[in-house]
């Protein structure tokens, strides 16, 4: 920073004026002390009355000066805040205000993000409000501690220690999530254990939350729906049993006598071998009604998982979610959430948007994103997934009309959490990107993901445009690298079996239909693609006519889609003018080419970078090559095979046989 | 330190002499450097030519100064160093010269620990050899990176990022072994997995063999008996086929190519359902022997362990690795080590040592302690375990004759790590001492315990006696402590199934006898003890005649051996004059205050240790009292009932009913 700058910002930031003292108006103190500390050399102090340069903070409940000056705060519900230069009896103060306590500490993380990319204007006019209401992080923590697809060690929650031992980590966890405005906590994996609702464990529960409760952040469990068989000695787990219902009641006011703001449940239910309602002839609506009962006098919220994929074997696996949910809508309690993956299928690299978005429109849905990498490489590729979000953000799904993008059919978003024990907190440098930009995008629908970047880039390799504008541009396009060297043009689910790690578009031998590589991809001697229209499962009649027309149209489906919605032959003309065989081994190459390109645009940076941190990128992208080379490799030479094509010329040939590629194993791959 | 020490340090350390370039010497001048500029404020440059005190480092052949000054070298071996202050041309130099470049290494930590726990001289003359050669550390650690009987997080090898990504942890894992002379590592479980003898595996573990290498630590893996099996597709794993053989000594080969300073294998056979050559009918002899022929052309060494409890149901689970090795001394092929529990049973908090040592004259055996507190109260309680290692160290074998410790009779100490993916490495402050200390008496084993204590509480809390008499004075009463709240006066394996958490005096019902704790404890109506005389097990005619004789008597053998060799009546009276039951019940209570003392000086201690680690450690505390008066409630309960006697006066009862602590379940406990 430039000094003149430094002394602006020093200027602006003399004193802090708290006059309440509460758990987060604390936290806000504390940050603002530490942050501008930090940042400027210079720790305000805090103070009780006003001075030129003061950081006002507060609510109209905590400051008579706040509730006094006649500050807008209508419309900002709880979460809001207000940032604004103002002028007291002479004094130039900024104000950081809020409805709710937590808007405060929103609104101070705010003025921190502007300081710490040296964008705070000298006078400050800032309201900001979130687009949804829950914005959470779904951890697949396991109570053993491993974390189902974690890449970045293992699971944040010592059990073993709690309740006694608050690990200082449960609190930086708190305070990051609440920097980038994330309220709700899932602590336990969708693949649900009973044990975690006994005493034993709620009274840790209860320690975490104590721990996350200043910083705005309300902590979920993953309720399993056989709990009470397997904790309560019943004889059924059915919603409509009089004793089923008694349980669960029983135990919601159990939990919460220890956790008063206790989140609620999210539920898996009738998916992948997980207990549900249908176990029982009842649907999804009575199971999630009957938890939602038992949560409601206390205000809490079941969040129910539109995941399923059991229903009608045989049918195409992307309908299956909005054939089983779609005529549900309306038939839920007010306290009942349904949470909806972005696409149809499960976190791929690429999907079109879920067809239920925009589908439930007397239901609050919440769009479900995967922010650990289980099929873009792990912690290891370098891909940022905000513009994945954005992608999907922006989709216009023309329910209930044209432009409702999916942005605004949603009532909030969870991301399935990178966080682990790793000393980066998310198995790499750049998957911290992922977290931000999640949290960002969960705040503001309509926040450009590259402005996401930028801002993090700025805060976490500095504000030098020699660094950020490289960095920006790599992470800019290292989701379409990954799309393209793994599944290009609309191809999918082409991962090895079980651990997900690595290629292996082969795989044609699993229990299930849906759960092989070669019954989404459908190559063979004619073409390559899985017919979604109406010639085929008709998946696509599941969106509103006009997406439907459009997907359905071979001239107005985007080349992205292509192979997800059509099976083409592989001499047809792409847009490109390129045959589709070689359509495909030009993105397969490109996306090891983008590659190269990330490691010479990290190789240029080597000096403005700390060593530390410069060499495990290196190194990292080093692996990515690698691998990026092995999915190109590996596929072409499996669809050169089914295709019986030669590479086309000027591409380079597999550096194994097909077969070499298929012997490959790989035990004790982490995450699986 | 005071301004006039630091100023004598600092005339001390003005420069660093280095005259020939190696990974291992760049290594000690970096170690030099970081240390000094560390503790001293003034980093002191490298240079090639001496001046007023330089620090001269290096070996004979290194350098032609160390060379020519007439240094007795000889009798220090590869690992052994001089620290000498020599004046050089008019020039105060310190000295620190070895035959071998890891020997320097040693000195530089030697020195530097000098300096940091003040005691530097101002005229130095060390010379210091390690009392064995093999110093090693044993890693439970899992392929998967779970660890067991691991109580610090996951193992620190991120085998799925390896061999291209080399986390710079490993490098500081070779730094903290190295500077306390550990100089081998087996990187595997005991219970292993022969997937880490594929070439998939074995390229990672070059990788790390590569960055452990400049810091003298070789790498071992364990070997899984039946791996041709597994890995070769052969028919059987018989060590005297021919097939067989010829597929370990390819293996060997193959290893040795990568790592030309393979350390060679350590091998759990035929023990807790581990394969092995008695599954052939062929002797524990028969399998060594033949790996050790594999190794041998790359000097590689087999490290056999002892630990067996299968051959004989019924016999006494104490005298079973006597009777199957003793007659085997002499039959080892001279790369053959044997690996020797402390103890007969299984790292008991306390145990008699084991009858092996001494009774194997003509085998190397290497001792085997217990870093991680699988049954001292896993990380979370404060027990050093320096205390333990020297109690077994001095015992005396009397073999050949009385004035022989155990020390004597060993030729190396292998320790089950404690080191895991923990920010603090061990699980807790506290248990970095029990990794410390291992490898100070690993080296010297001598080495009083007080003095290892006080040099770790020297270099982690400060030197100020204020802190460092109470810290020592604490750590050398908690394993005392511990014995007593869970297992006083020779009573062992009293712990709860499986996971090994908390009491399980009452389990009876285990498959095997000897897995159950009334196994081990026979309490009953006429009284508790295990008879291991003549007029029981005989287990005390496994020790040299002199030796049994005491164990034997009941006035010779110690109170905290007596239940371990006797059945004694409740009502017998104790050295204390009190009865056996009522010498248990104070114990137990002394155990509990042992622990709230400790808490006292800790809590007496705040404002003196940072508030973070304070904060850790007083929560640890916190812990440990809360489950030291569970182990001393539920054993007081349960033998209460089965003597079926009252609480002797001013003992206060257990908190909860027997029944209570015989229902408590603890699902997913770590490291099981």
């Amino acid at each position: 920073m430039e000094n003149s700058q430094r002394e602006a910002y020093v200027r602006q930031a003399q004193s802090i004026v708290e006059t309440r003292s509460s758990p987060t108006l604390n936290a806000a103190v504390a940050e603002l002390q530490r942050g501008i500390g930090g940042l400027l050399g210079a720790t305000p102090p805090l103070r009780r009355d006003l001075s030129d340069g003061a950081i006002l903070i507060g609510t109209p409940a905590s400051s008579r000066v706040i509730a006094g000056i006649g500050l807008k705060l209508d419309g900002l519900g709880s979460d809001g805040f207000l940032i604004r230069s103002v002028n007291l009896s002479g004094n130039r103060v900024t104000v950081i205000a809020a409805n709710d306590e937590v808007g405060v500490l929103y609104g101070t993380f705010a003025f921190l993000r502007q300081l710490q990319t040296h964008r705070l204007a000298e006078t400050l006019n800032i309201r900001d409000v979130p687009a949804s209401r829950l914005r959470m992080l779904d951890h697949w923590d396991n109570l053993d501690r491993t974390v189902e697809r974690g890449y970045s060690g293992f699971s944040l929650w010592d059990w073993q220690k709690l309740p006694r031992w608050r690990d200082p980590r449960y609190t930086d966890y708190a305070r990051a999530n609440a920097s980038i405005g994330i309220n709700a906590t899932v602590l336990t994996n969708v693949n649900a254990d009973a044990q975690v609702l006994t005493p034993l464990y709620l009274a840790k529960v209860a320690a975490l939350a104590d721990v996350f409760r200043p910083y705005g952040i309300r902590v979920f469990l993953t309720a399993r729906f056989s709990a009470p068989l397997e904790l309560g000695g019943l004889k059924t787990a059915d919603p409509v049993d009089p004793k089923v219902r008694a349980w669960w009641r029983a135990k919601s006011d159990e939990i919460y006598r220890i956790i008063p703001d206790f989140g609620g449940f999210l539920v898996k239910a009738n998916s992948e071998g997980q207990p549900g309602p249908q176990d029982y002839a009842r649907t999804h609506a009575d199971g999630a009604n009957m938890l939602a009962e038992a949560l409601q006098p206390h205000g809490g919220t079941v969040i129910w998982r539109a995941f399923v994929y059991a229903a009608k074997p045989g049918e195409d696996r992307a309908k299956q979610a909005f054939d089983e949910f779609r005529p549900l809508d309306g038939s839920f309690r007010p306290n009942v959430m349904l949470q909806v993956k972005n696409g149809p299928i499960d976190f791929q690299p690429r999907e079109p948007f879920h067809p239920l978005f925009g589908a439930m429109p007397r239901t609050p849905v919440v769009l479900e994103a995967q922010i650990t990498k289980e099929y873009l490489g792990f912690a290891t590729h370098l891909a940022f997934l905000g513009t994945m979000w954005e992608e999907v953000l922006k989709a216009d799904t023309c329910r209930p009309k044209c432009g409702t993008p999916v942005a605004d059919t949603i009532a909030g978003m969870a991301g399935v959490s990178n966080v682990g024990t790793d000393r980066n907190w998310t198995g790499s440098q750049f998957d911290q990107a992922n977290w931000y930009a999640f949290g960002r995008l969960a705040w503001d629908h309509g926040l450009p993901a590259r402005e996401a970047a930028e801002e993090w880039v700025r805060m976490t390799w500095g504000n030098d445009p020699k660094v950020v504008e490289p960095i920006v541009g790599m992470m800019m396009g290292s989701r379409q690298a990954v799309v393209n060297y793994m599944t290009p043009l609309g191809l999918h689910h082409l991962m090895a079996t079980g651990h997900h790690y690595g290629p292996g578009p082969w795989v044609n031998n699993l229990e299930r239909a849906d759960w092989n590589p070669t019954y989404f991809h459908k190559a063979a001697k004619d073409g390559i693609g899985f017919d979604r229209t109406k010639s085929g499962s008709d998946a696509v009649a599941q969106y509103s006519p006009r997406v439907a027309g459009c997907f359905s149209n071979r001239r107005c489906v985007p080349d992205d889609y292509l192979l997800w919605f059509h099976h083409v032959g592989w001499d047809e003309r792409m847009r490109s003018g390129r045959s589709l065989w070689g359509e495909l081994a030009f993105r397969y190459d490109d996306g090891v080419s983008r590659v190269q390109e990330m490691r010479r645009t990290w190789r240029a940076l080597q000096g403005e970078i700390d060593a530390e941190r410069f060499n495990e990128v290196d190194a990292f992208l080093g692996i990515q090559e690698a691998e990026a080379r092995w999915w190109r490799d590996a596929s072409l030479a499996y669809f050169s095979n089914v295709s019986g094509r030669q590479l086309p010329e000027g591409v380079q040939p597999p550096a194994h046989s097909l077969g070499y590629y298929e012997a490959l194993t790989f035990p004790n791959v982490p995450g699986h």
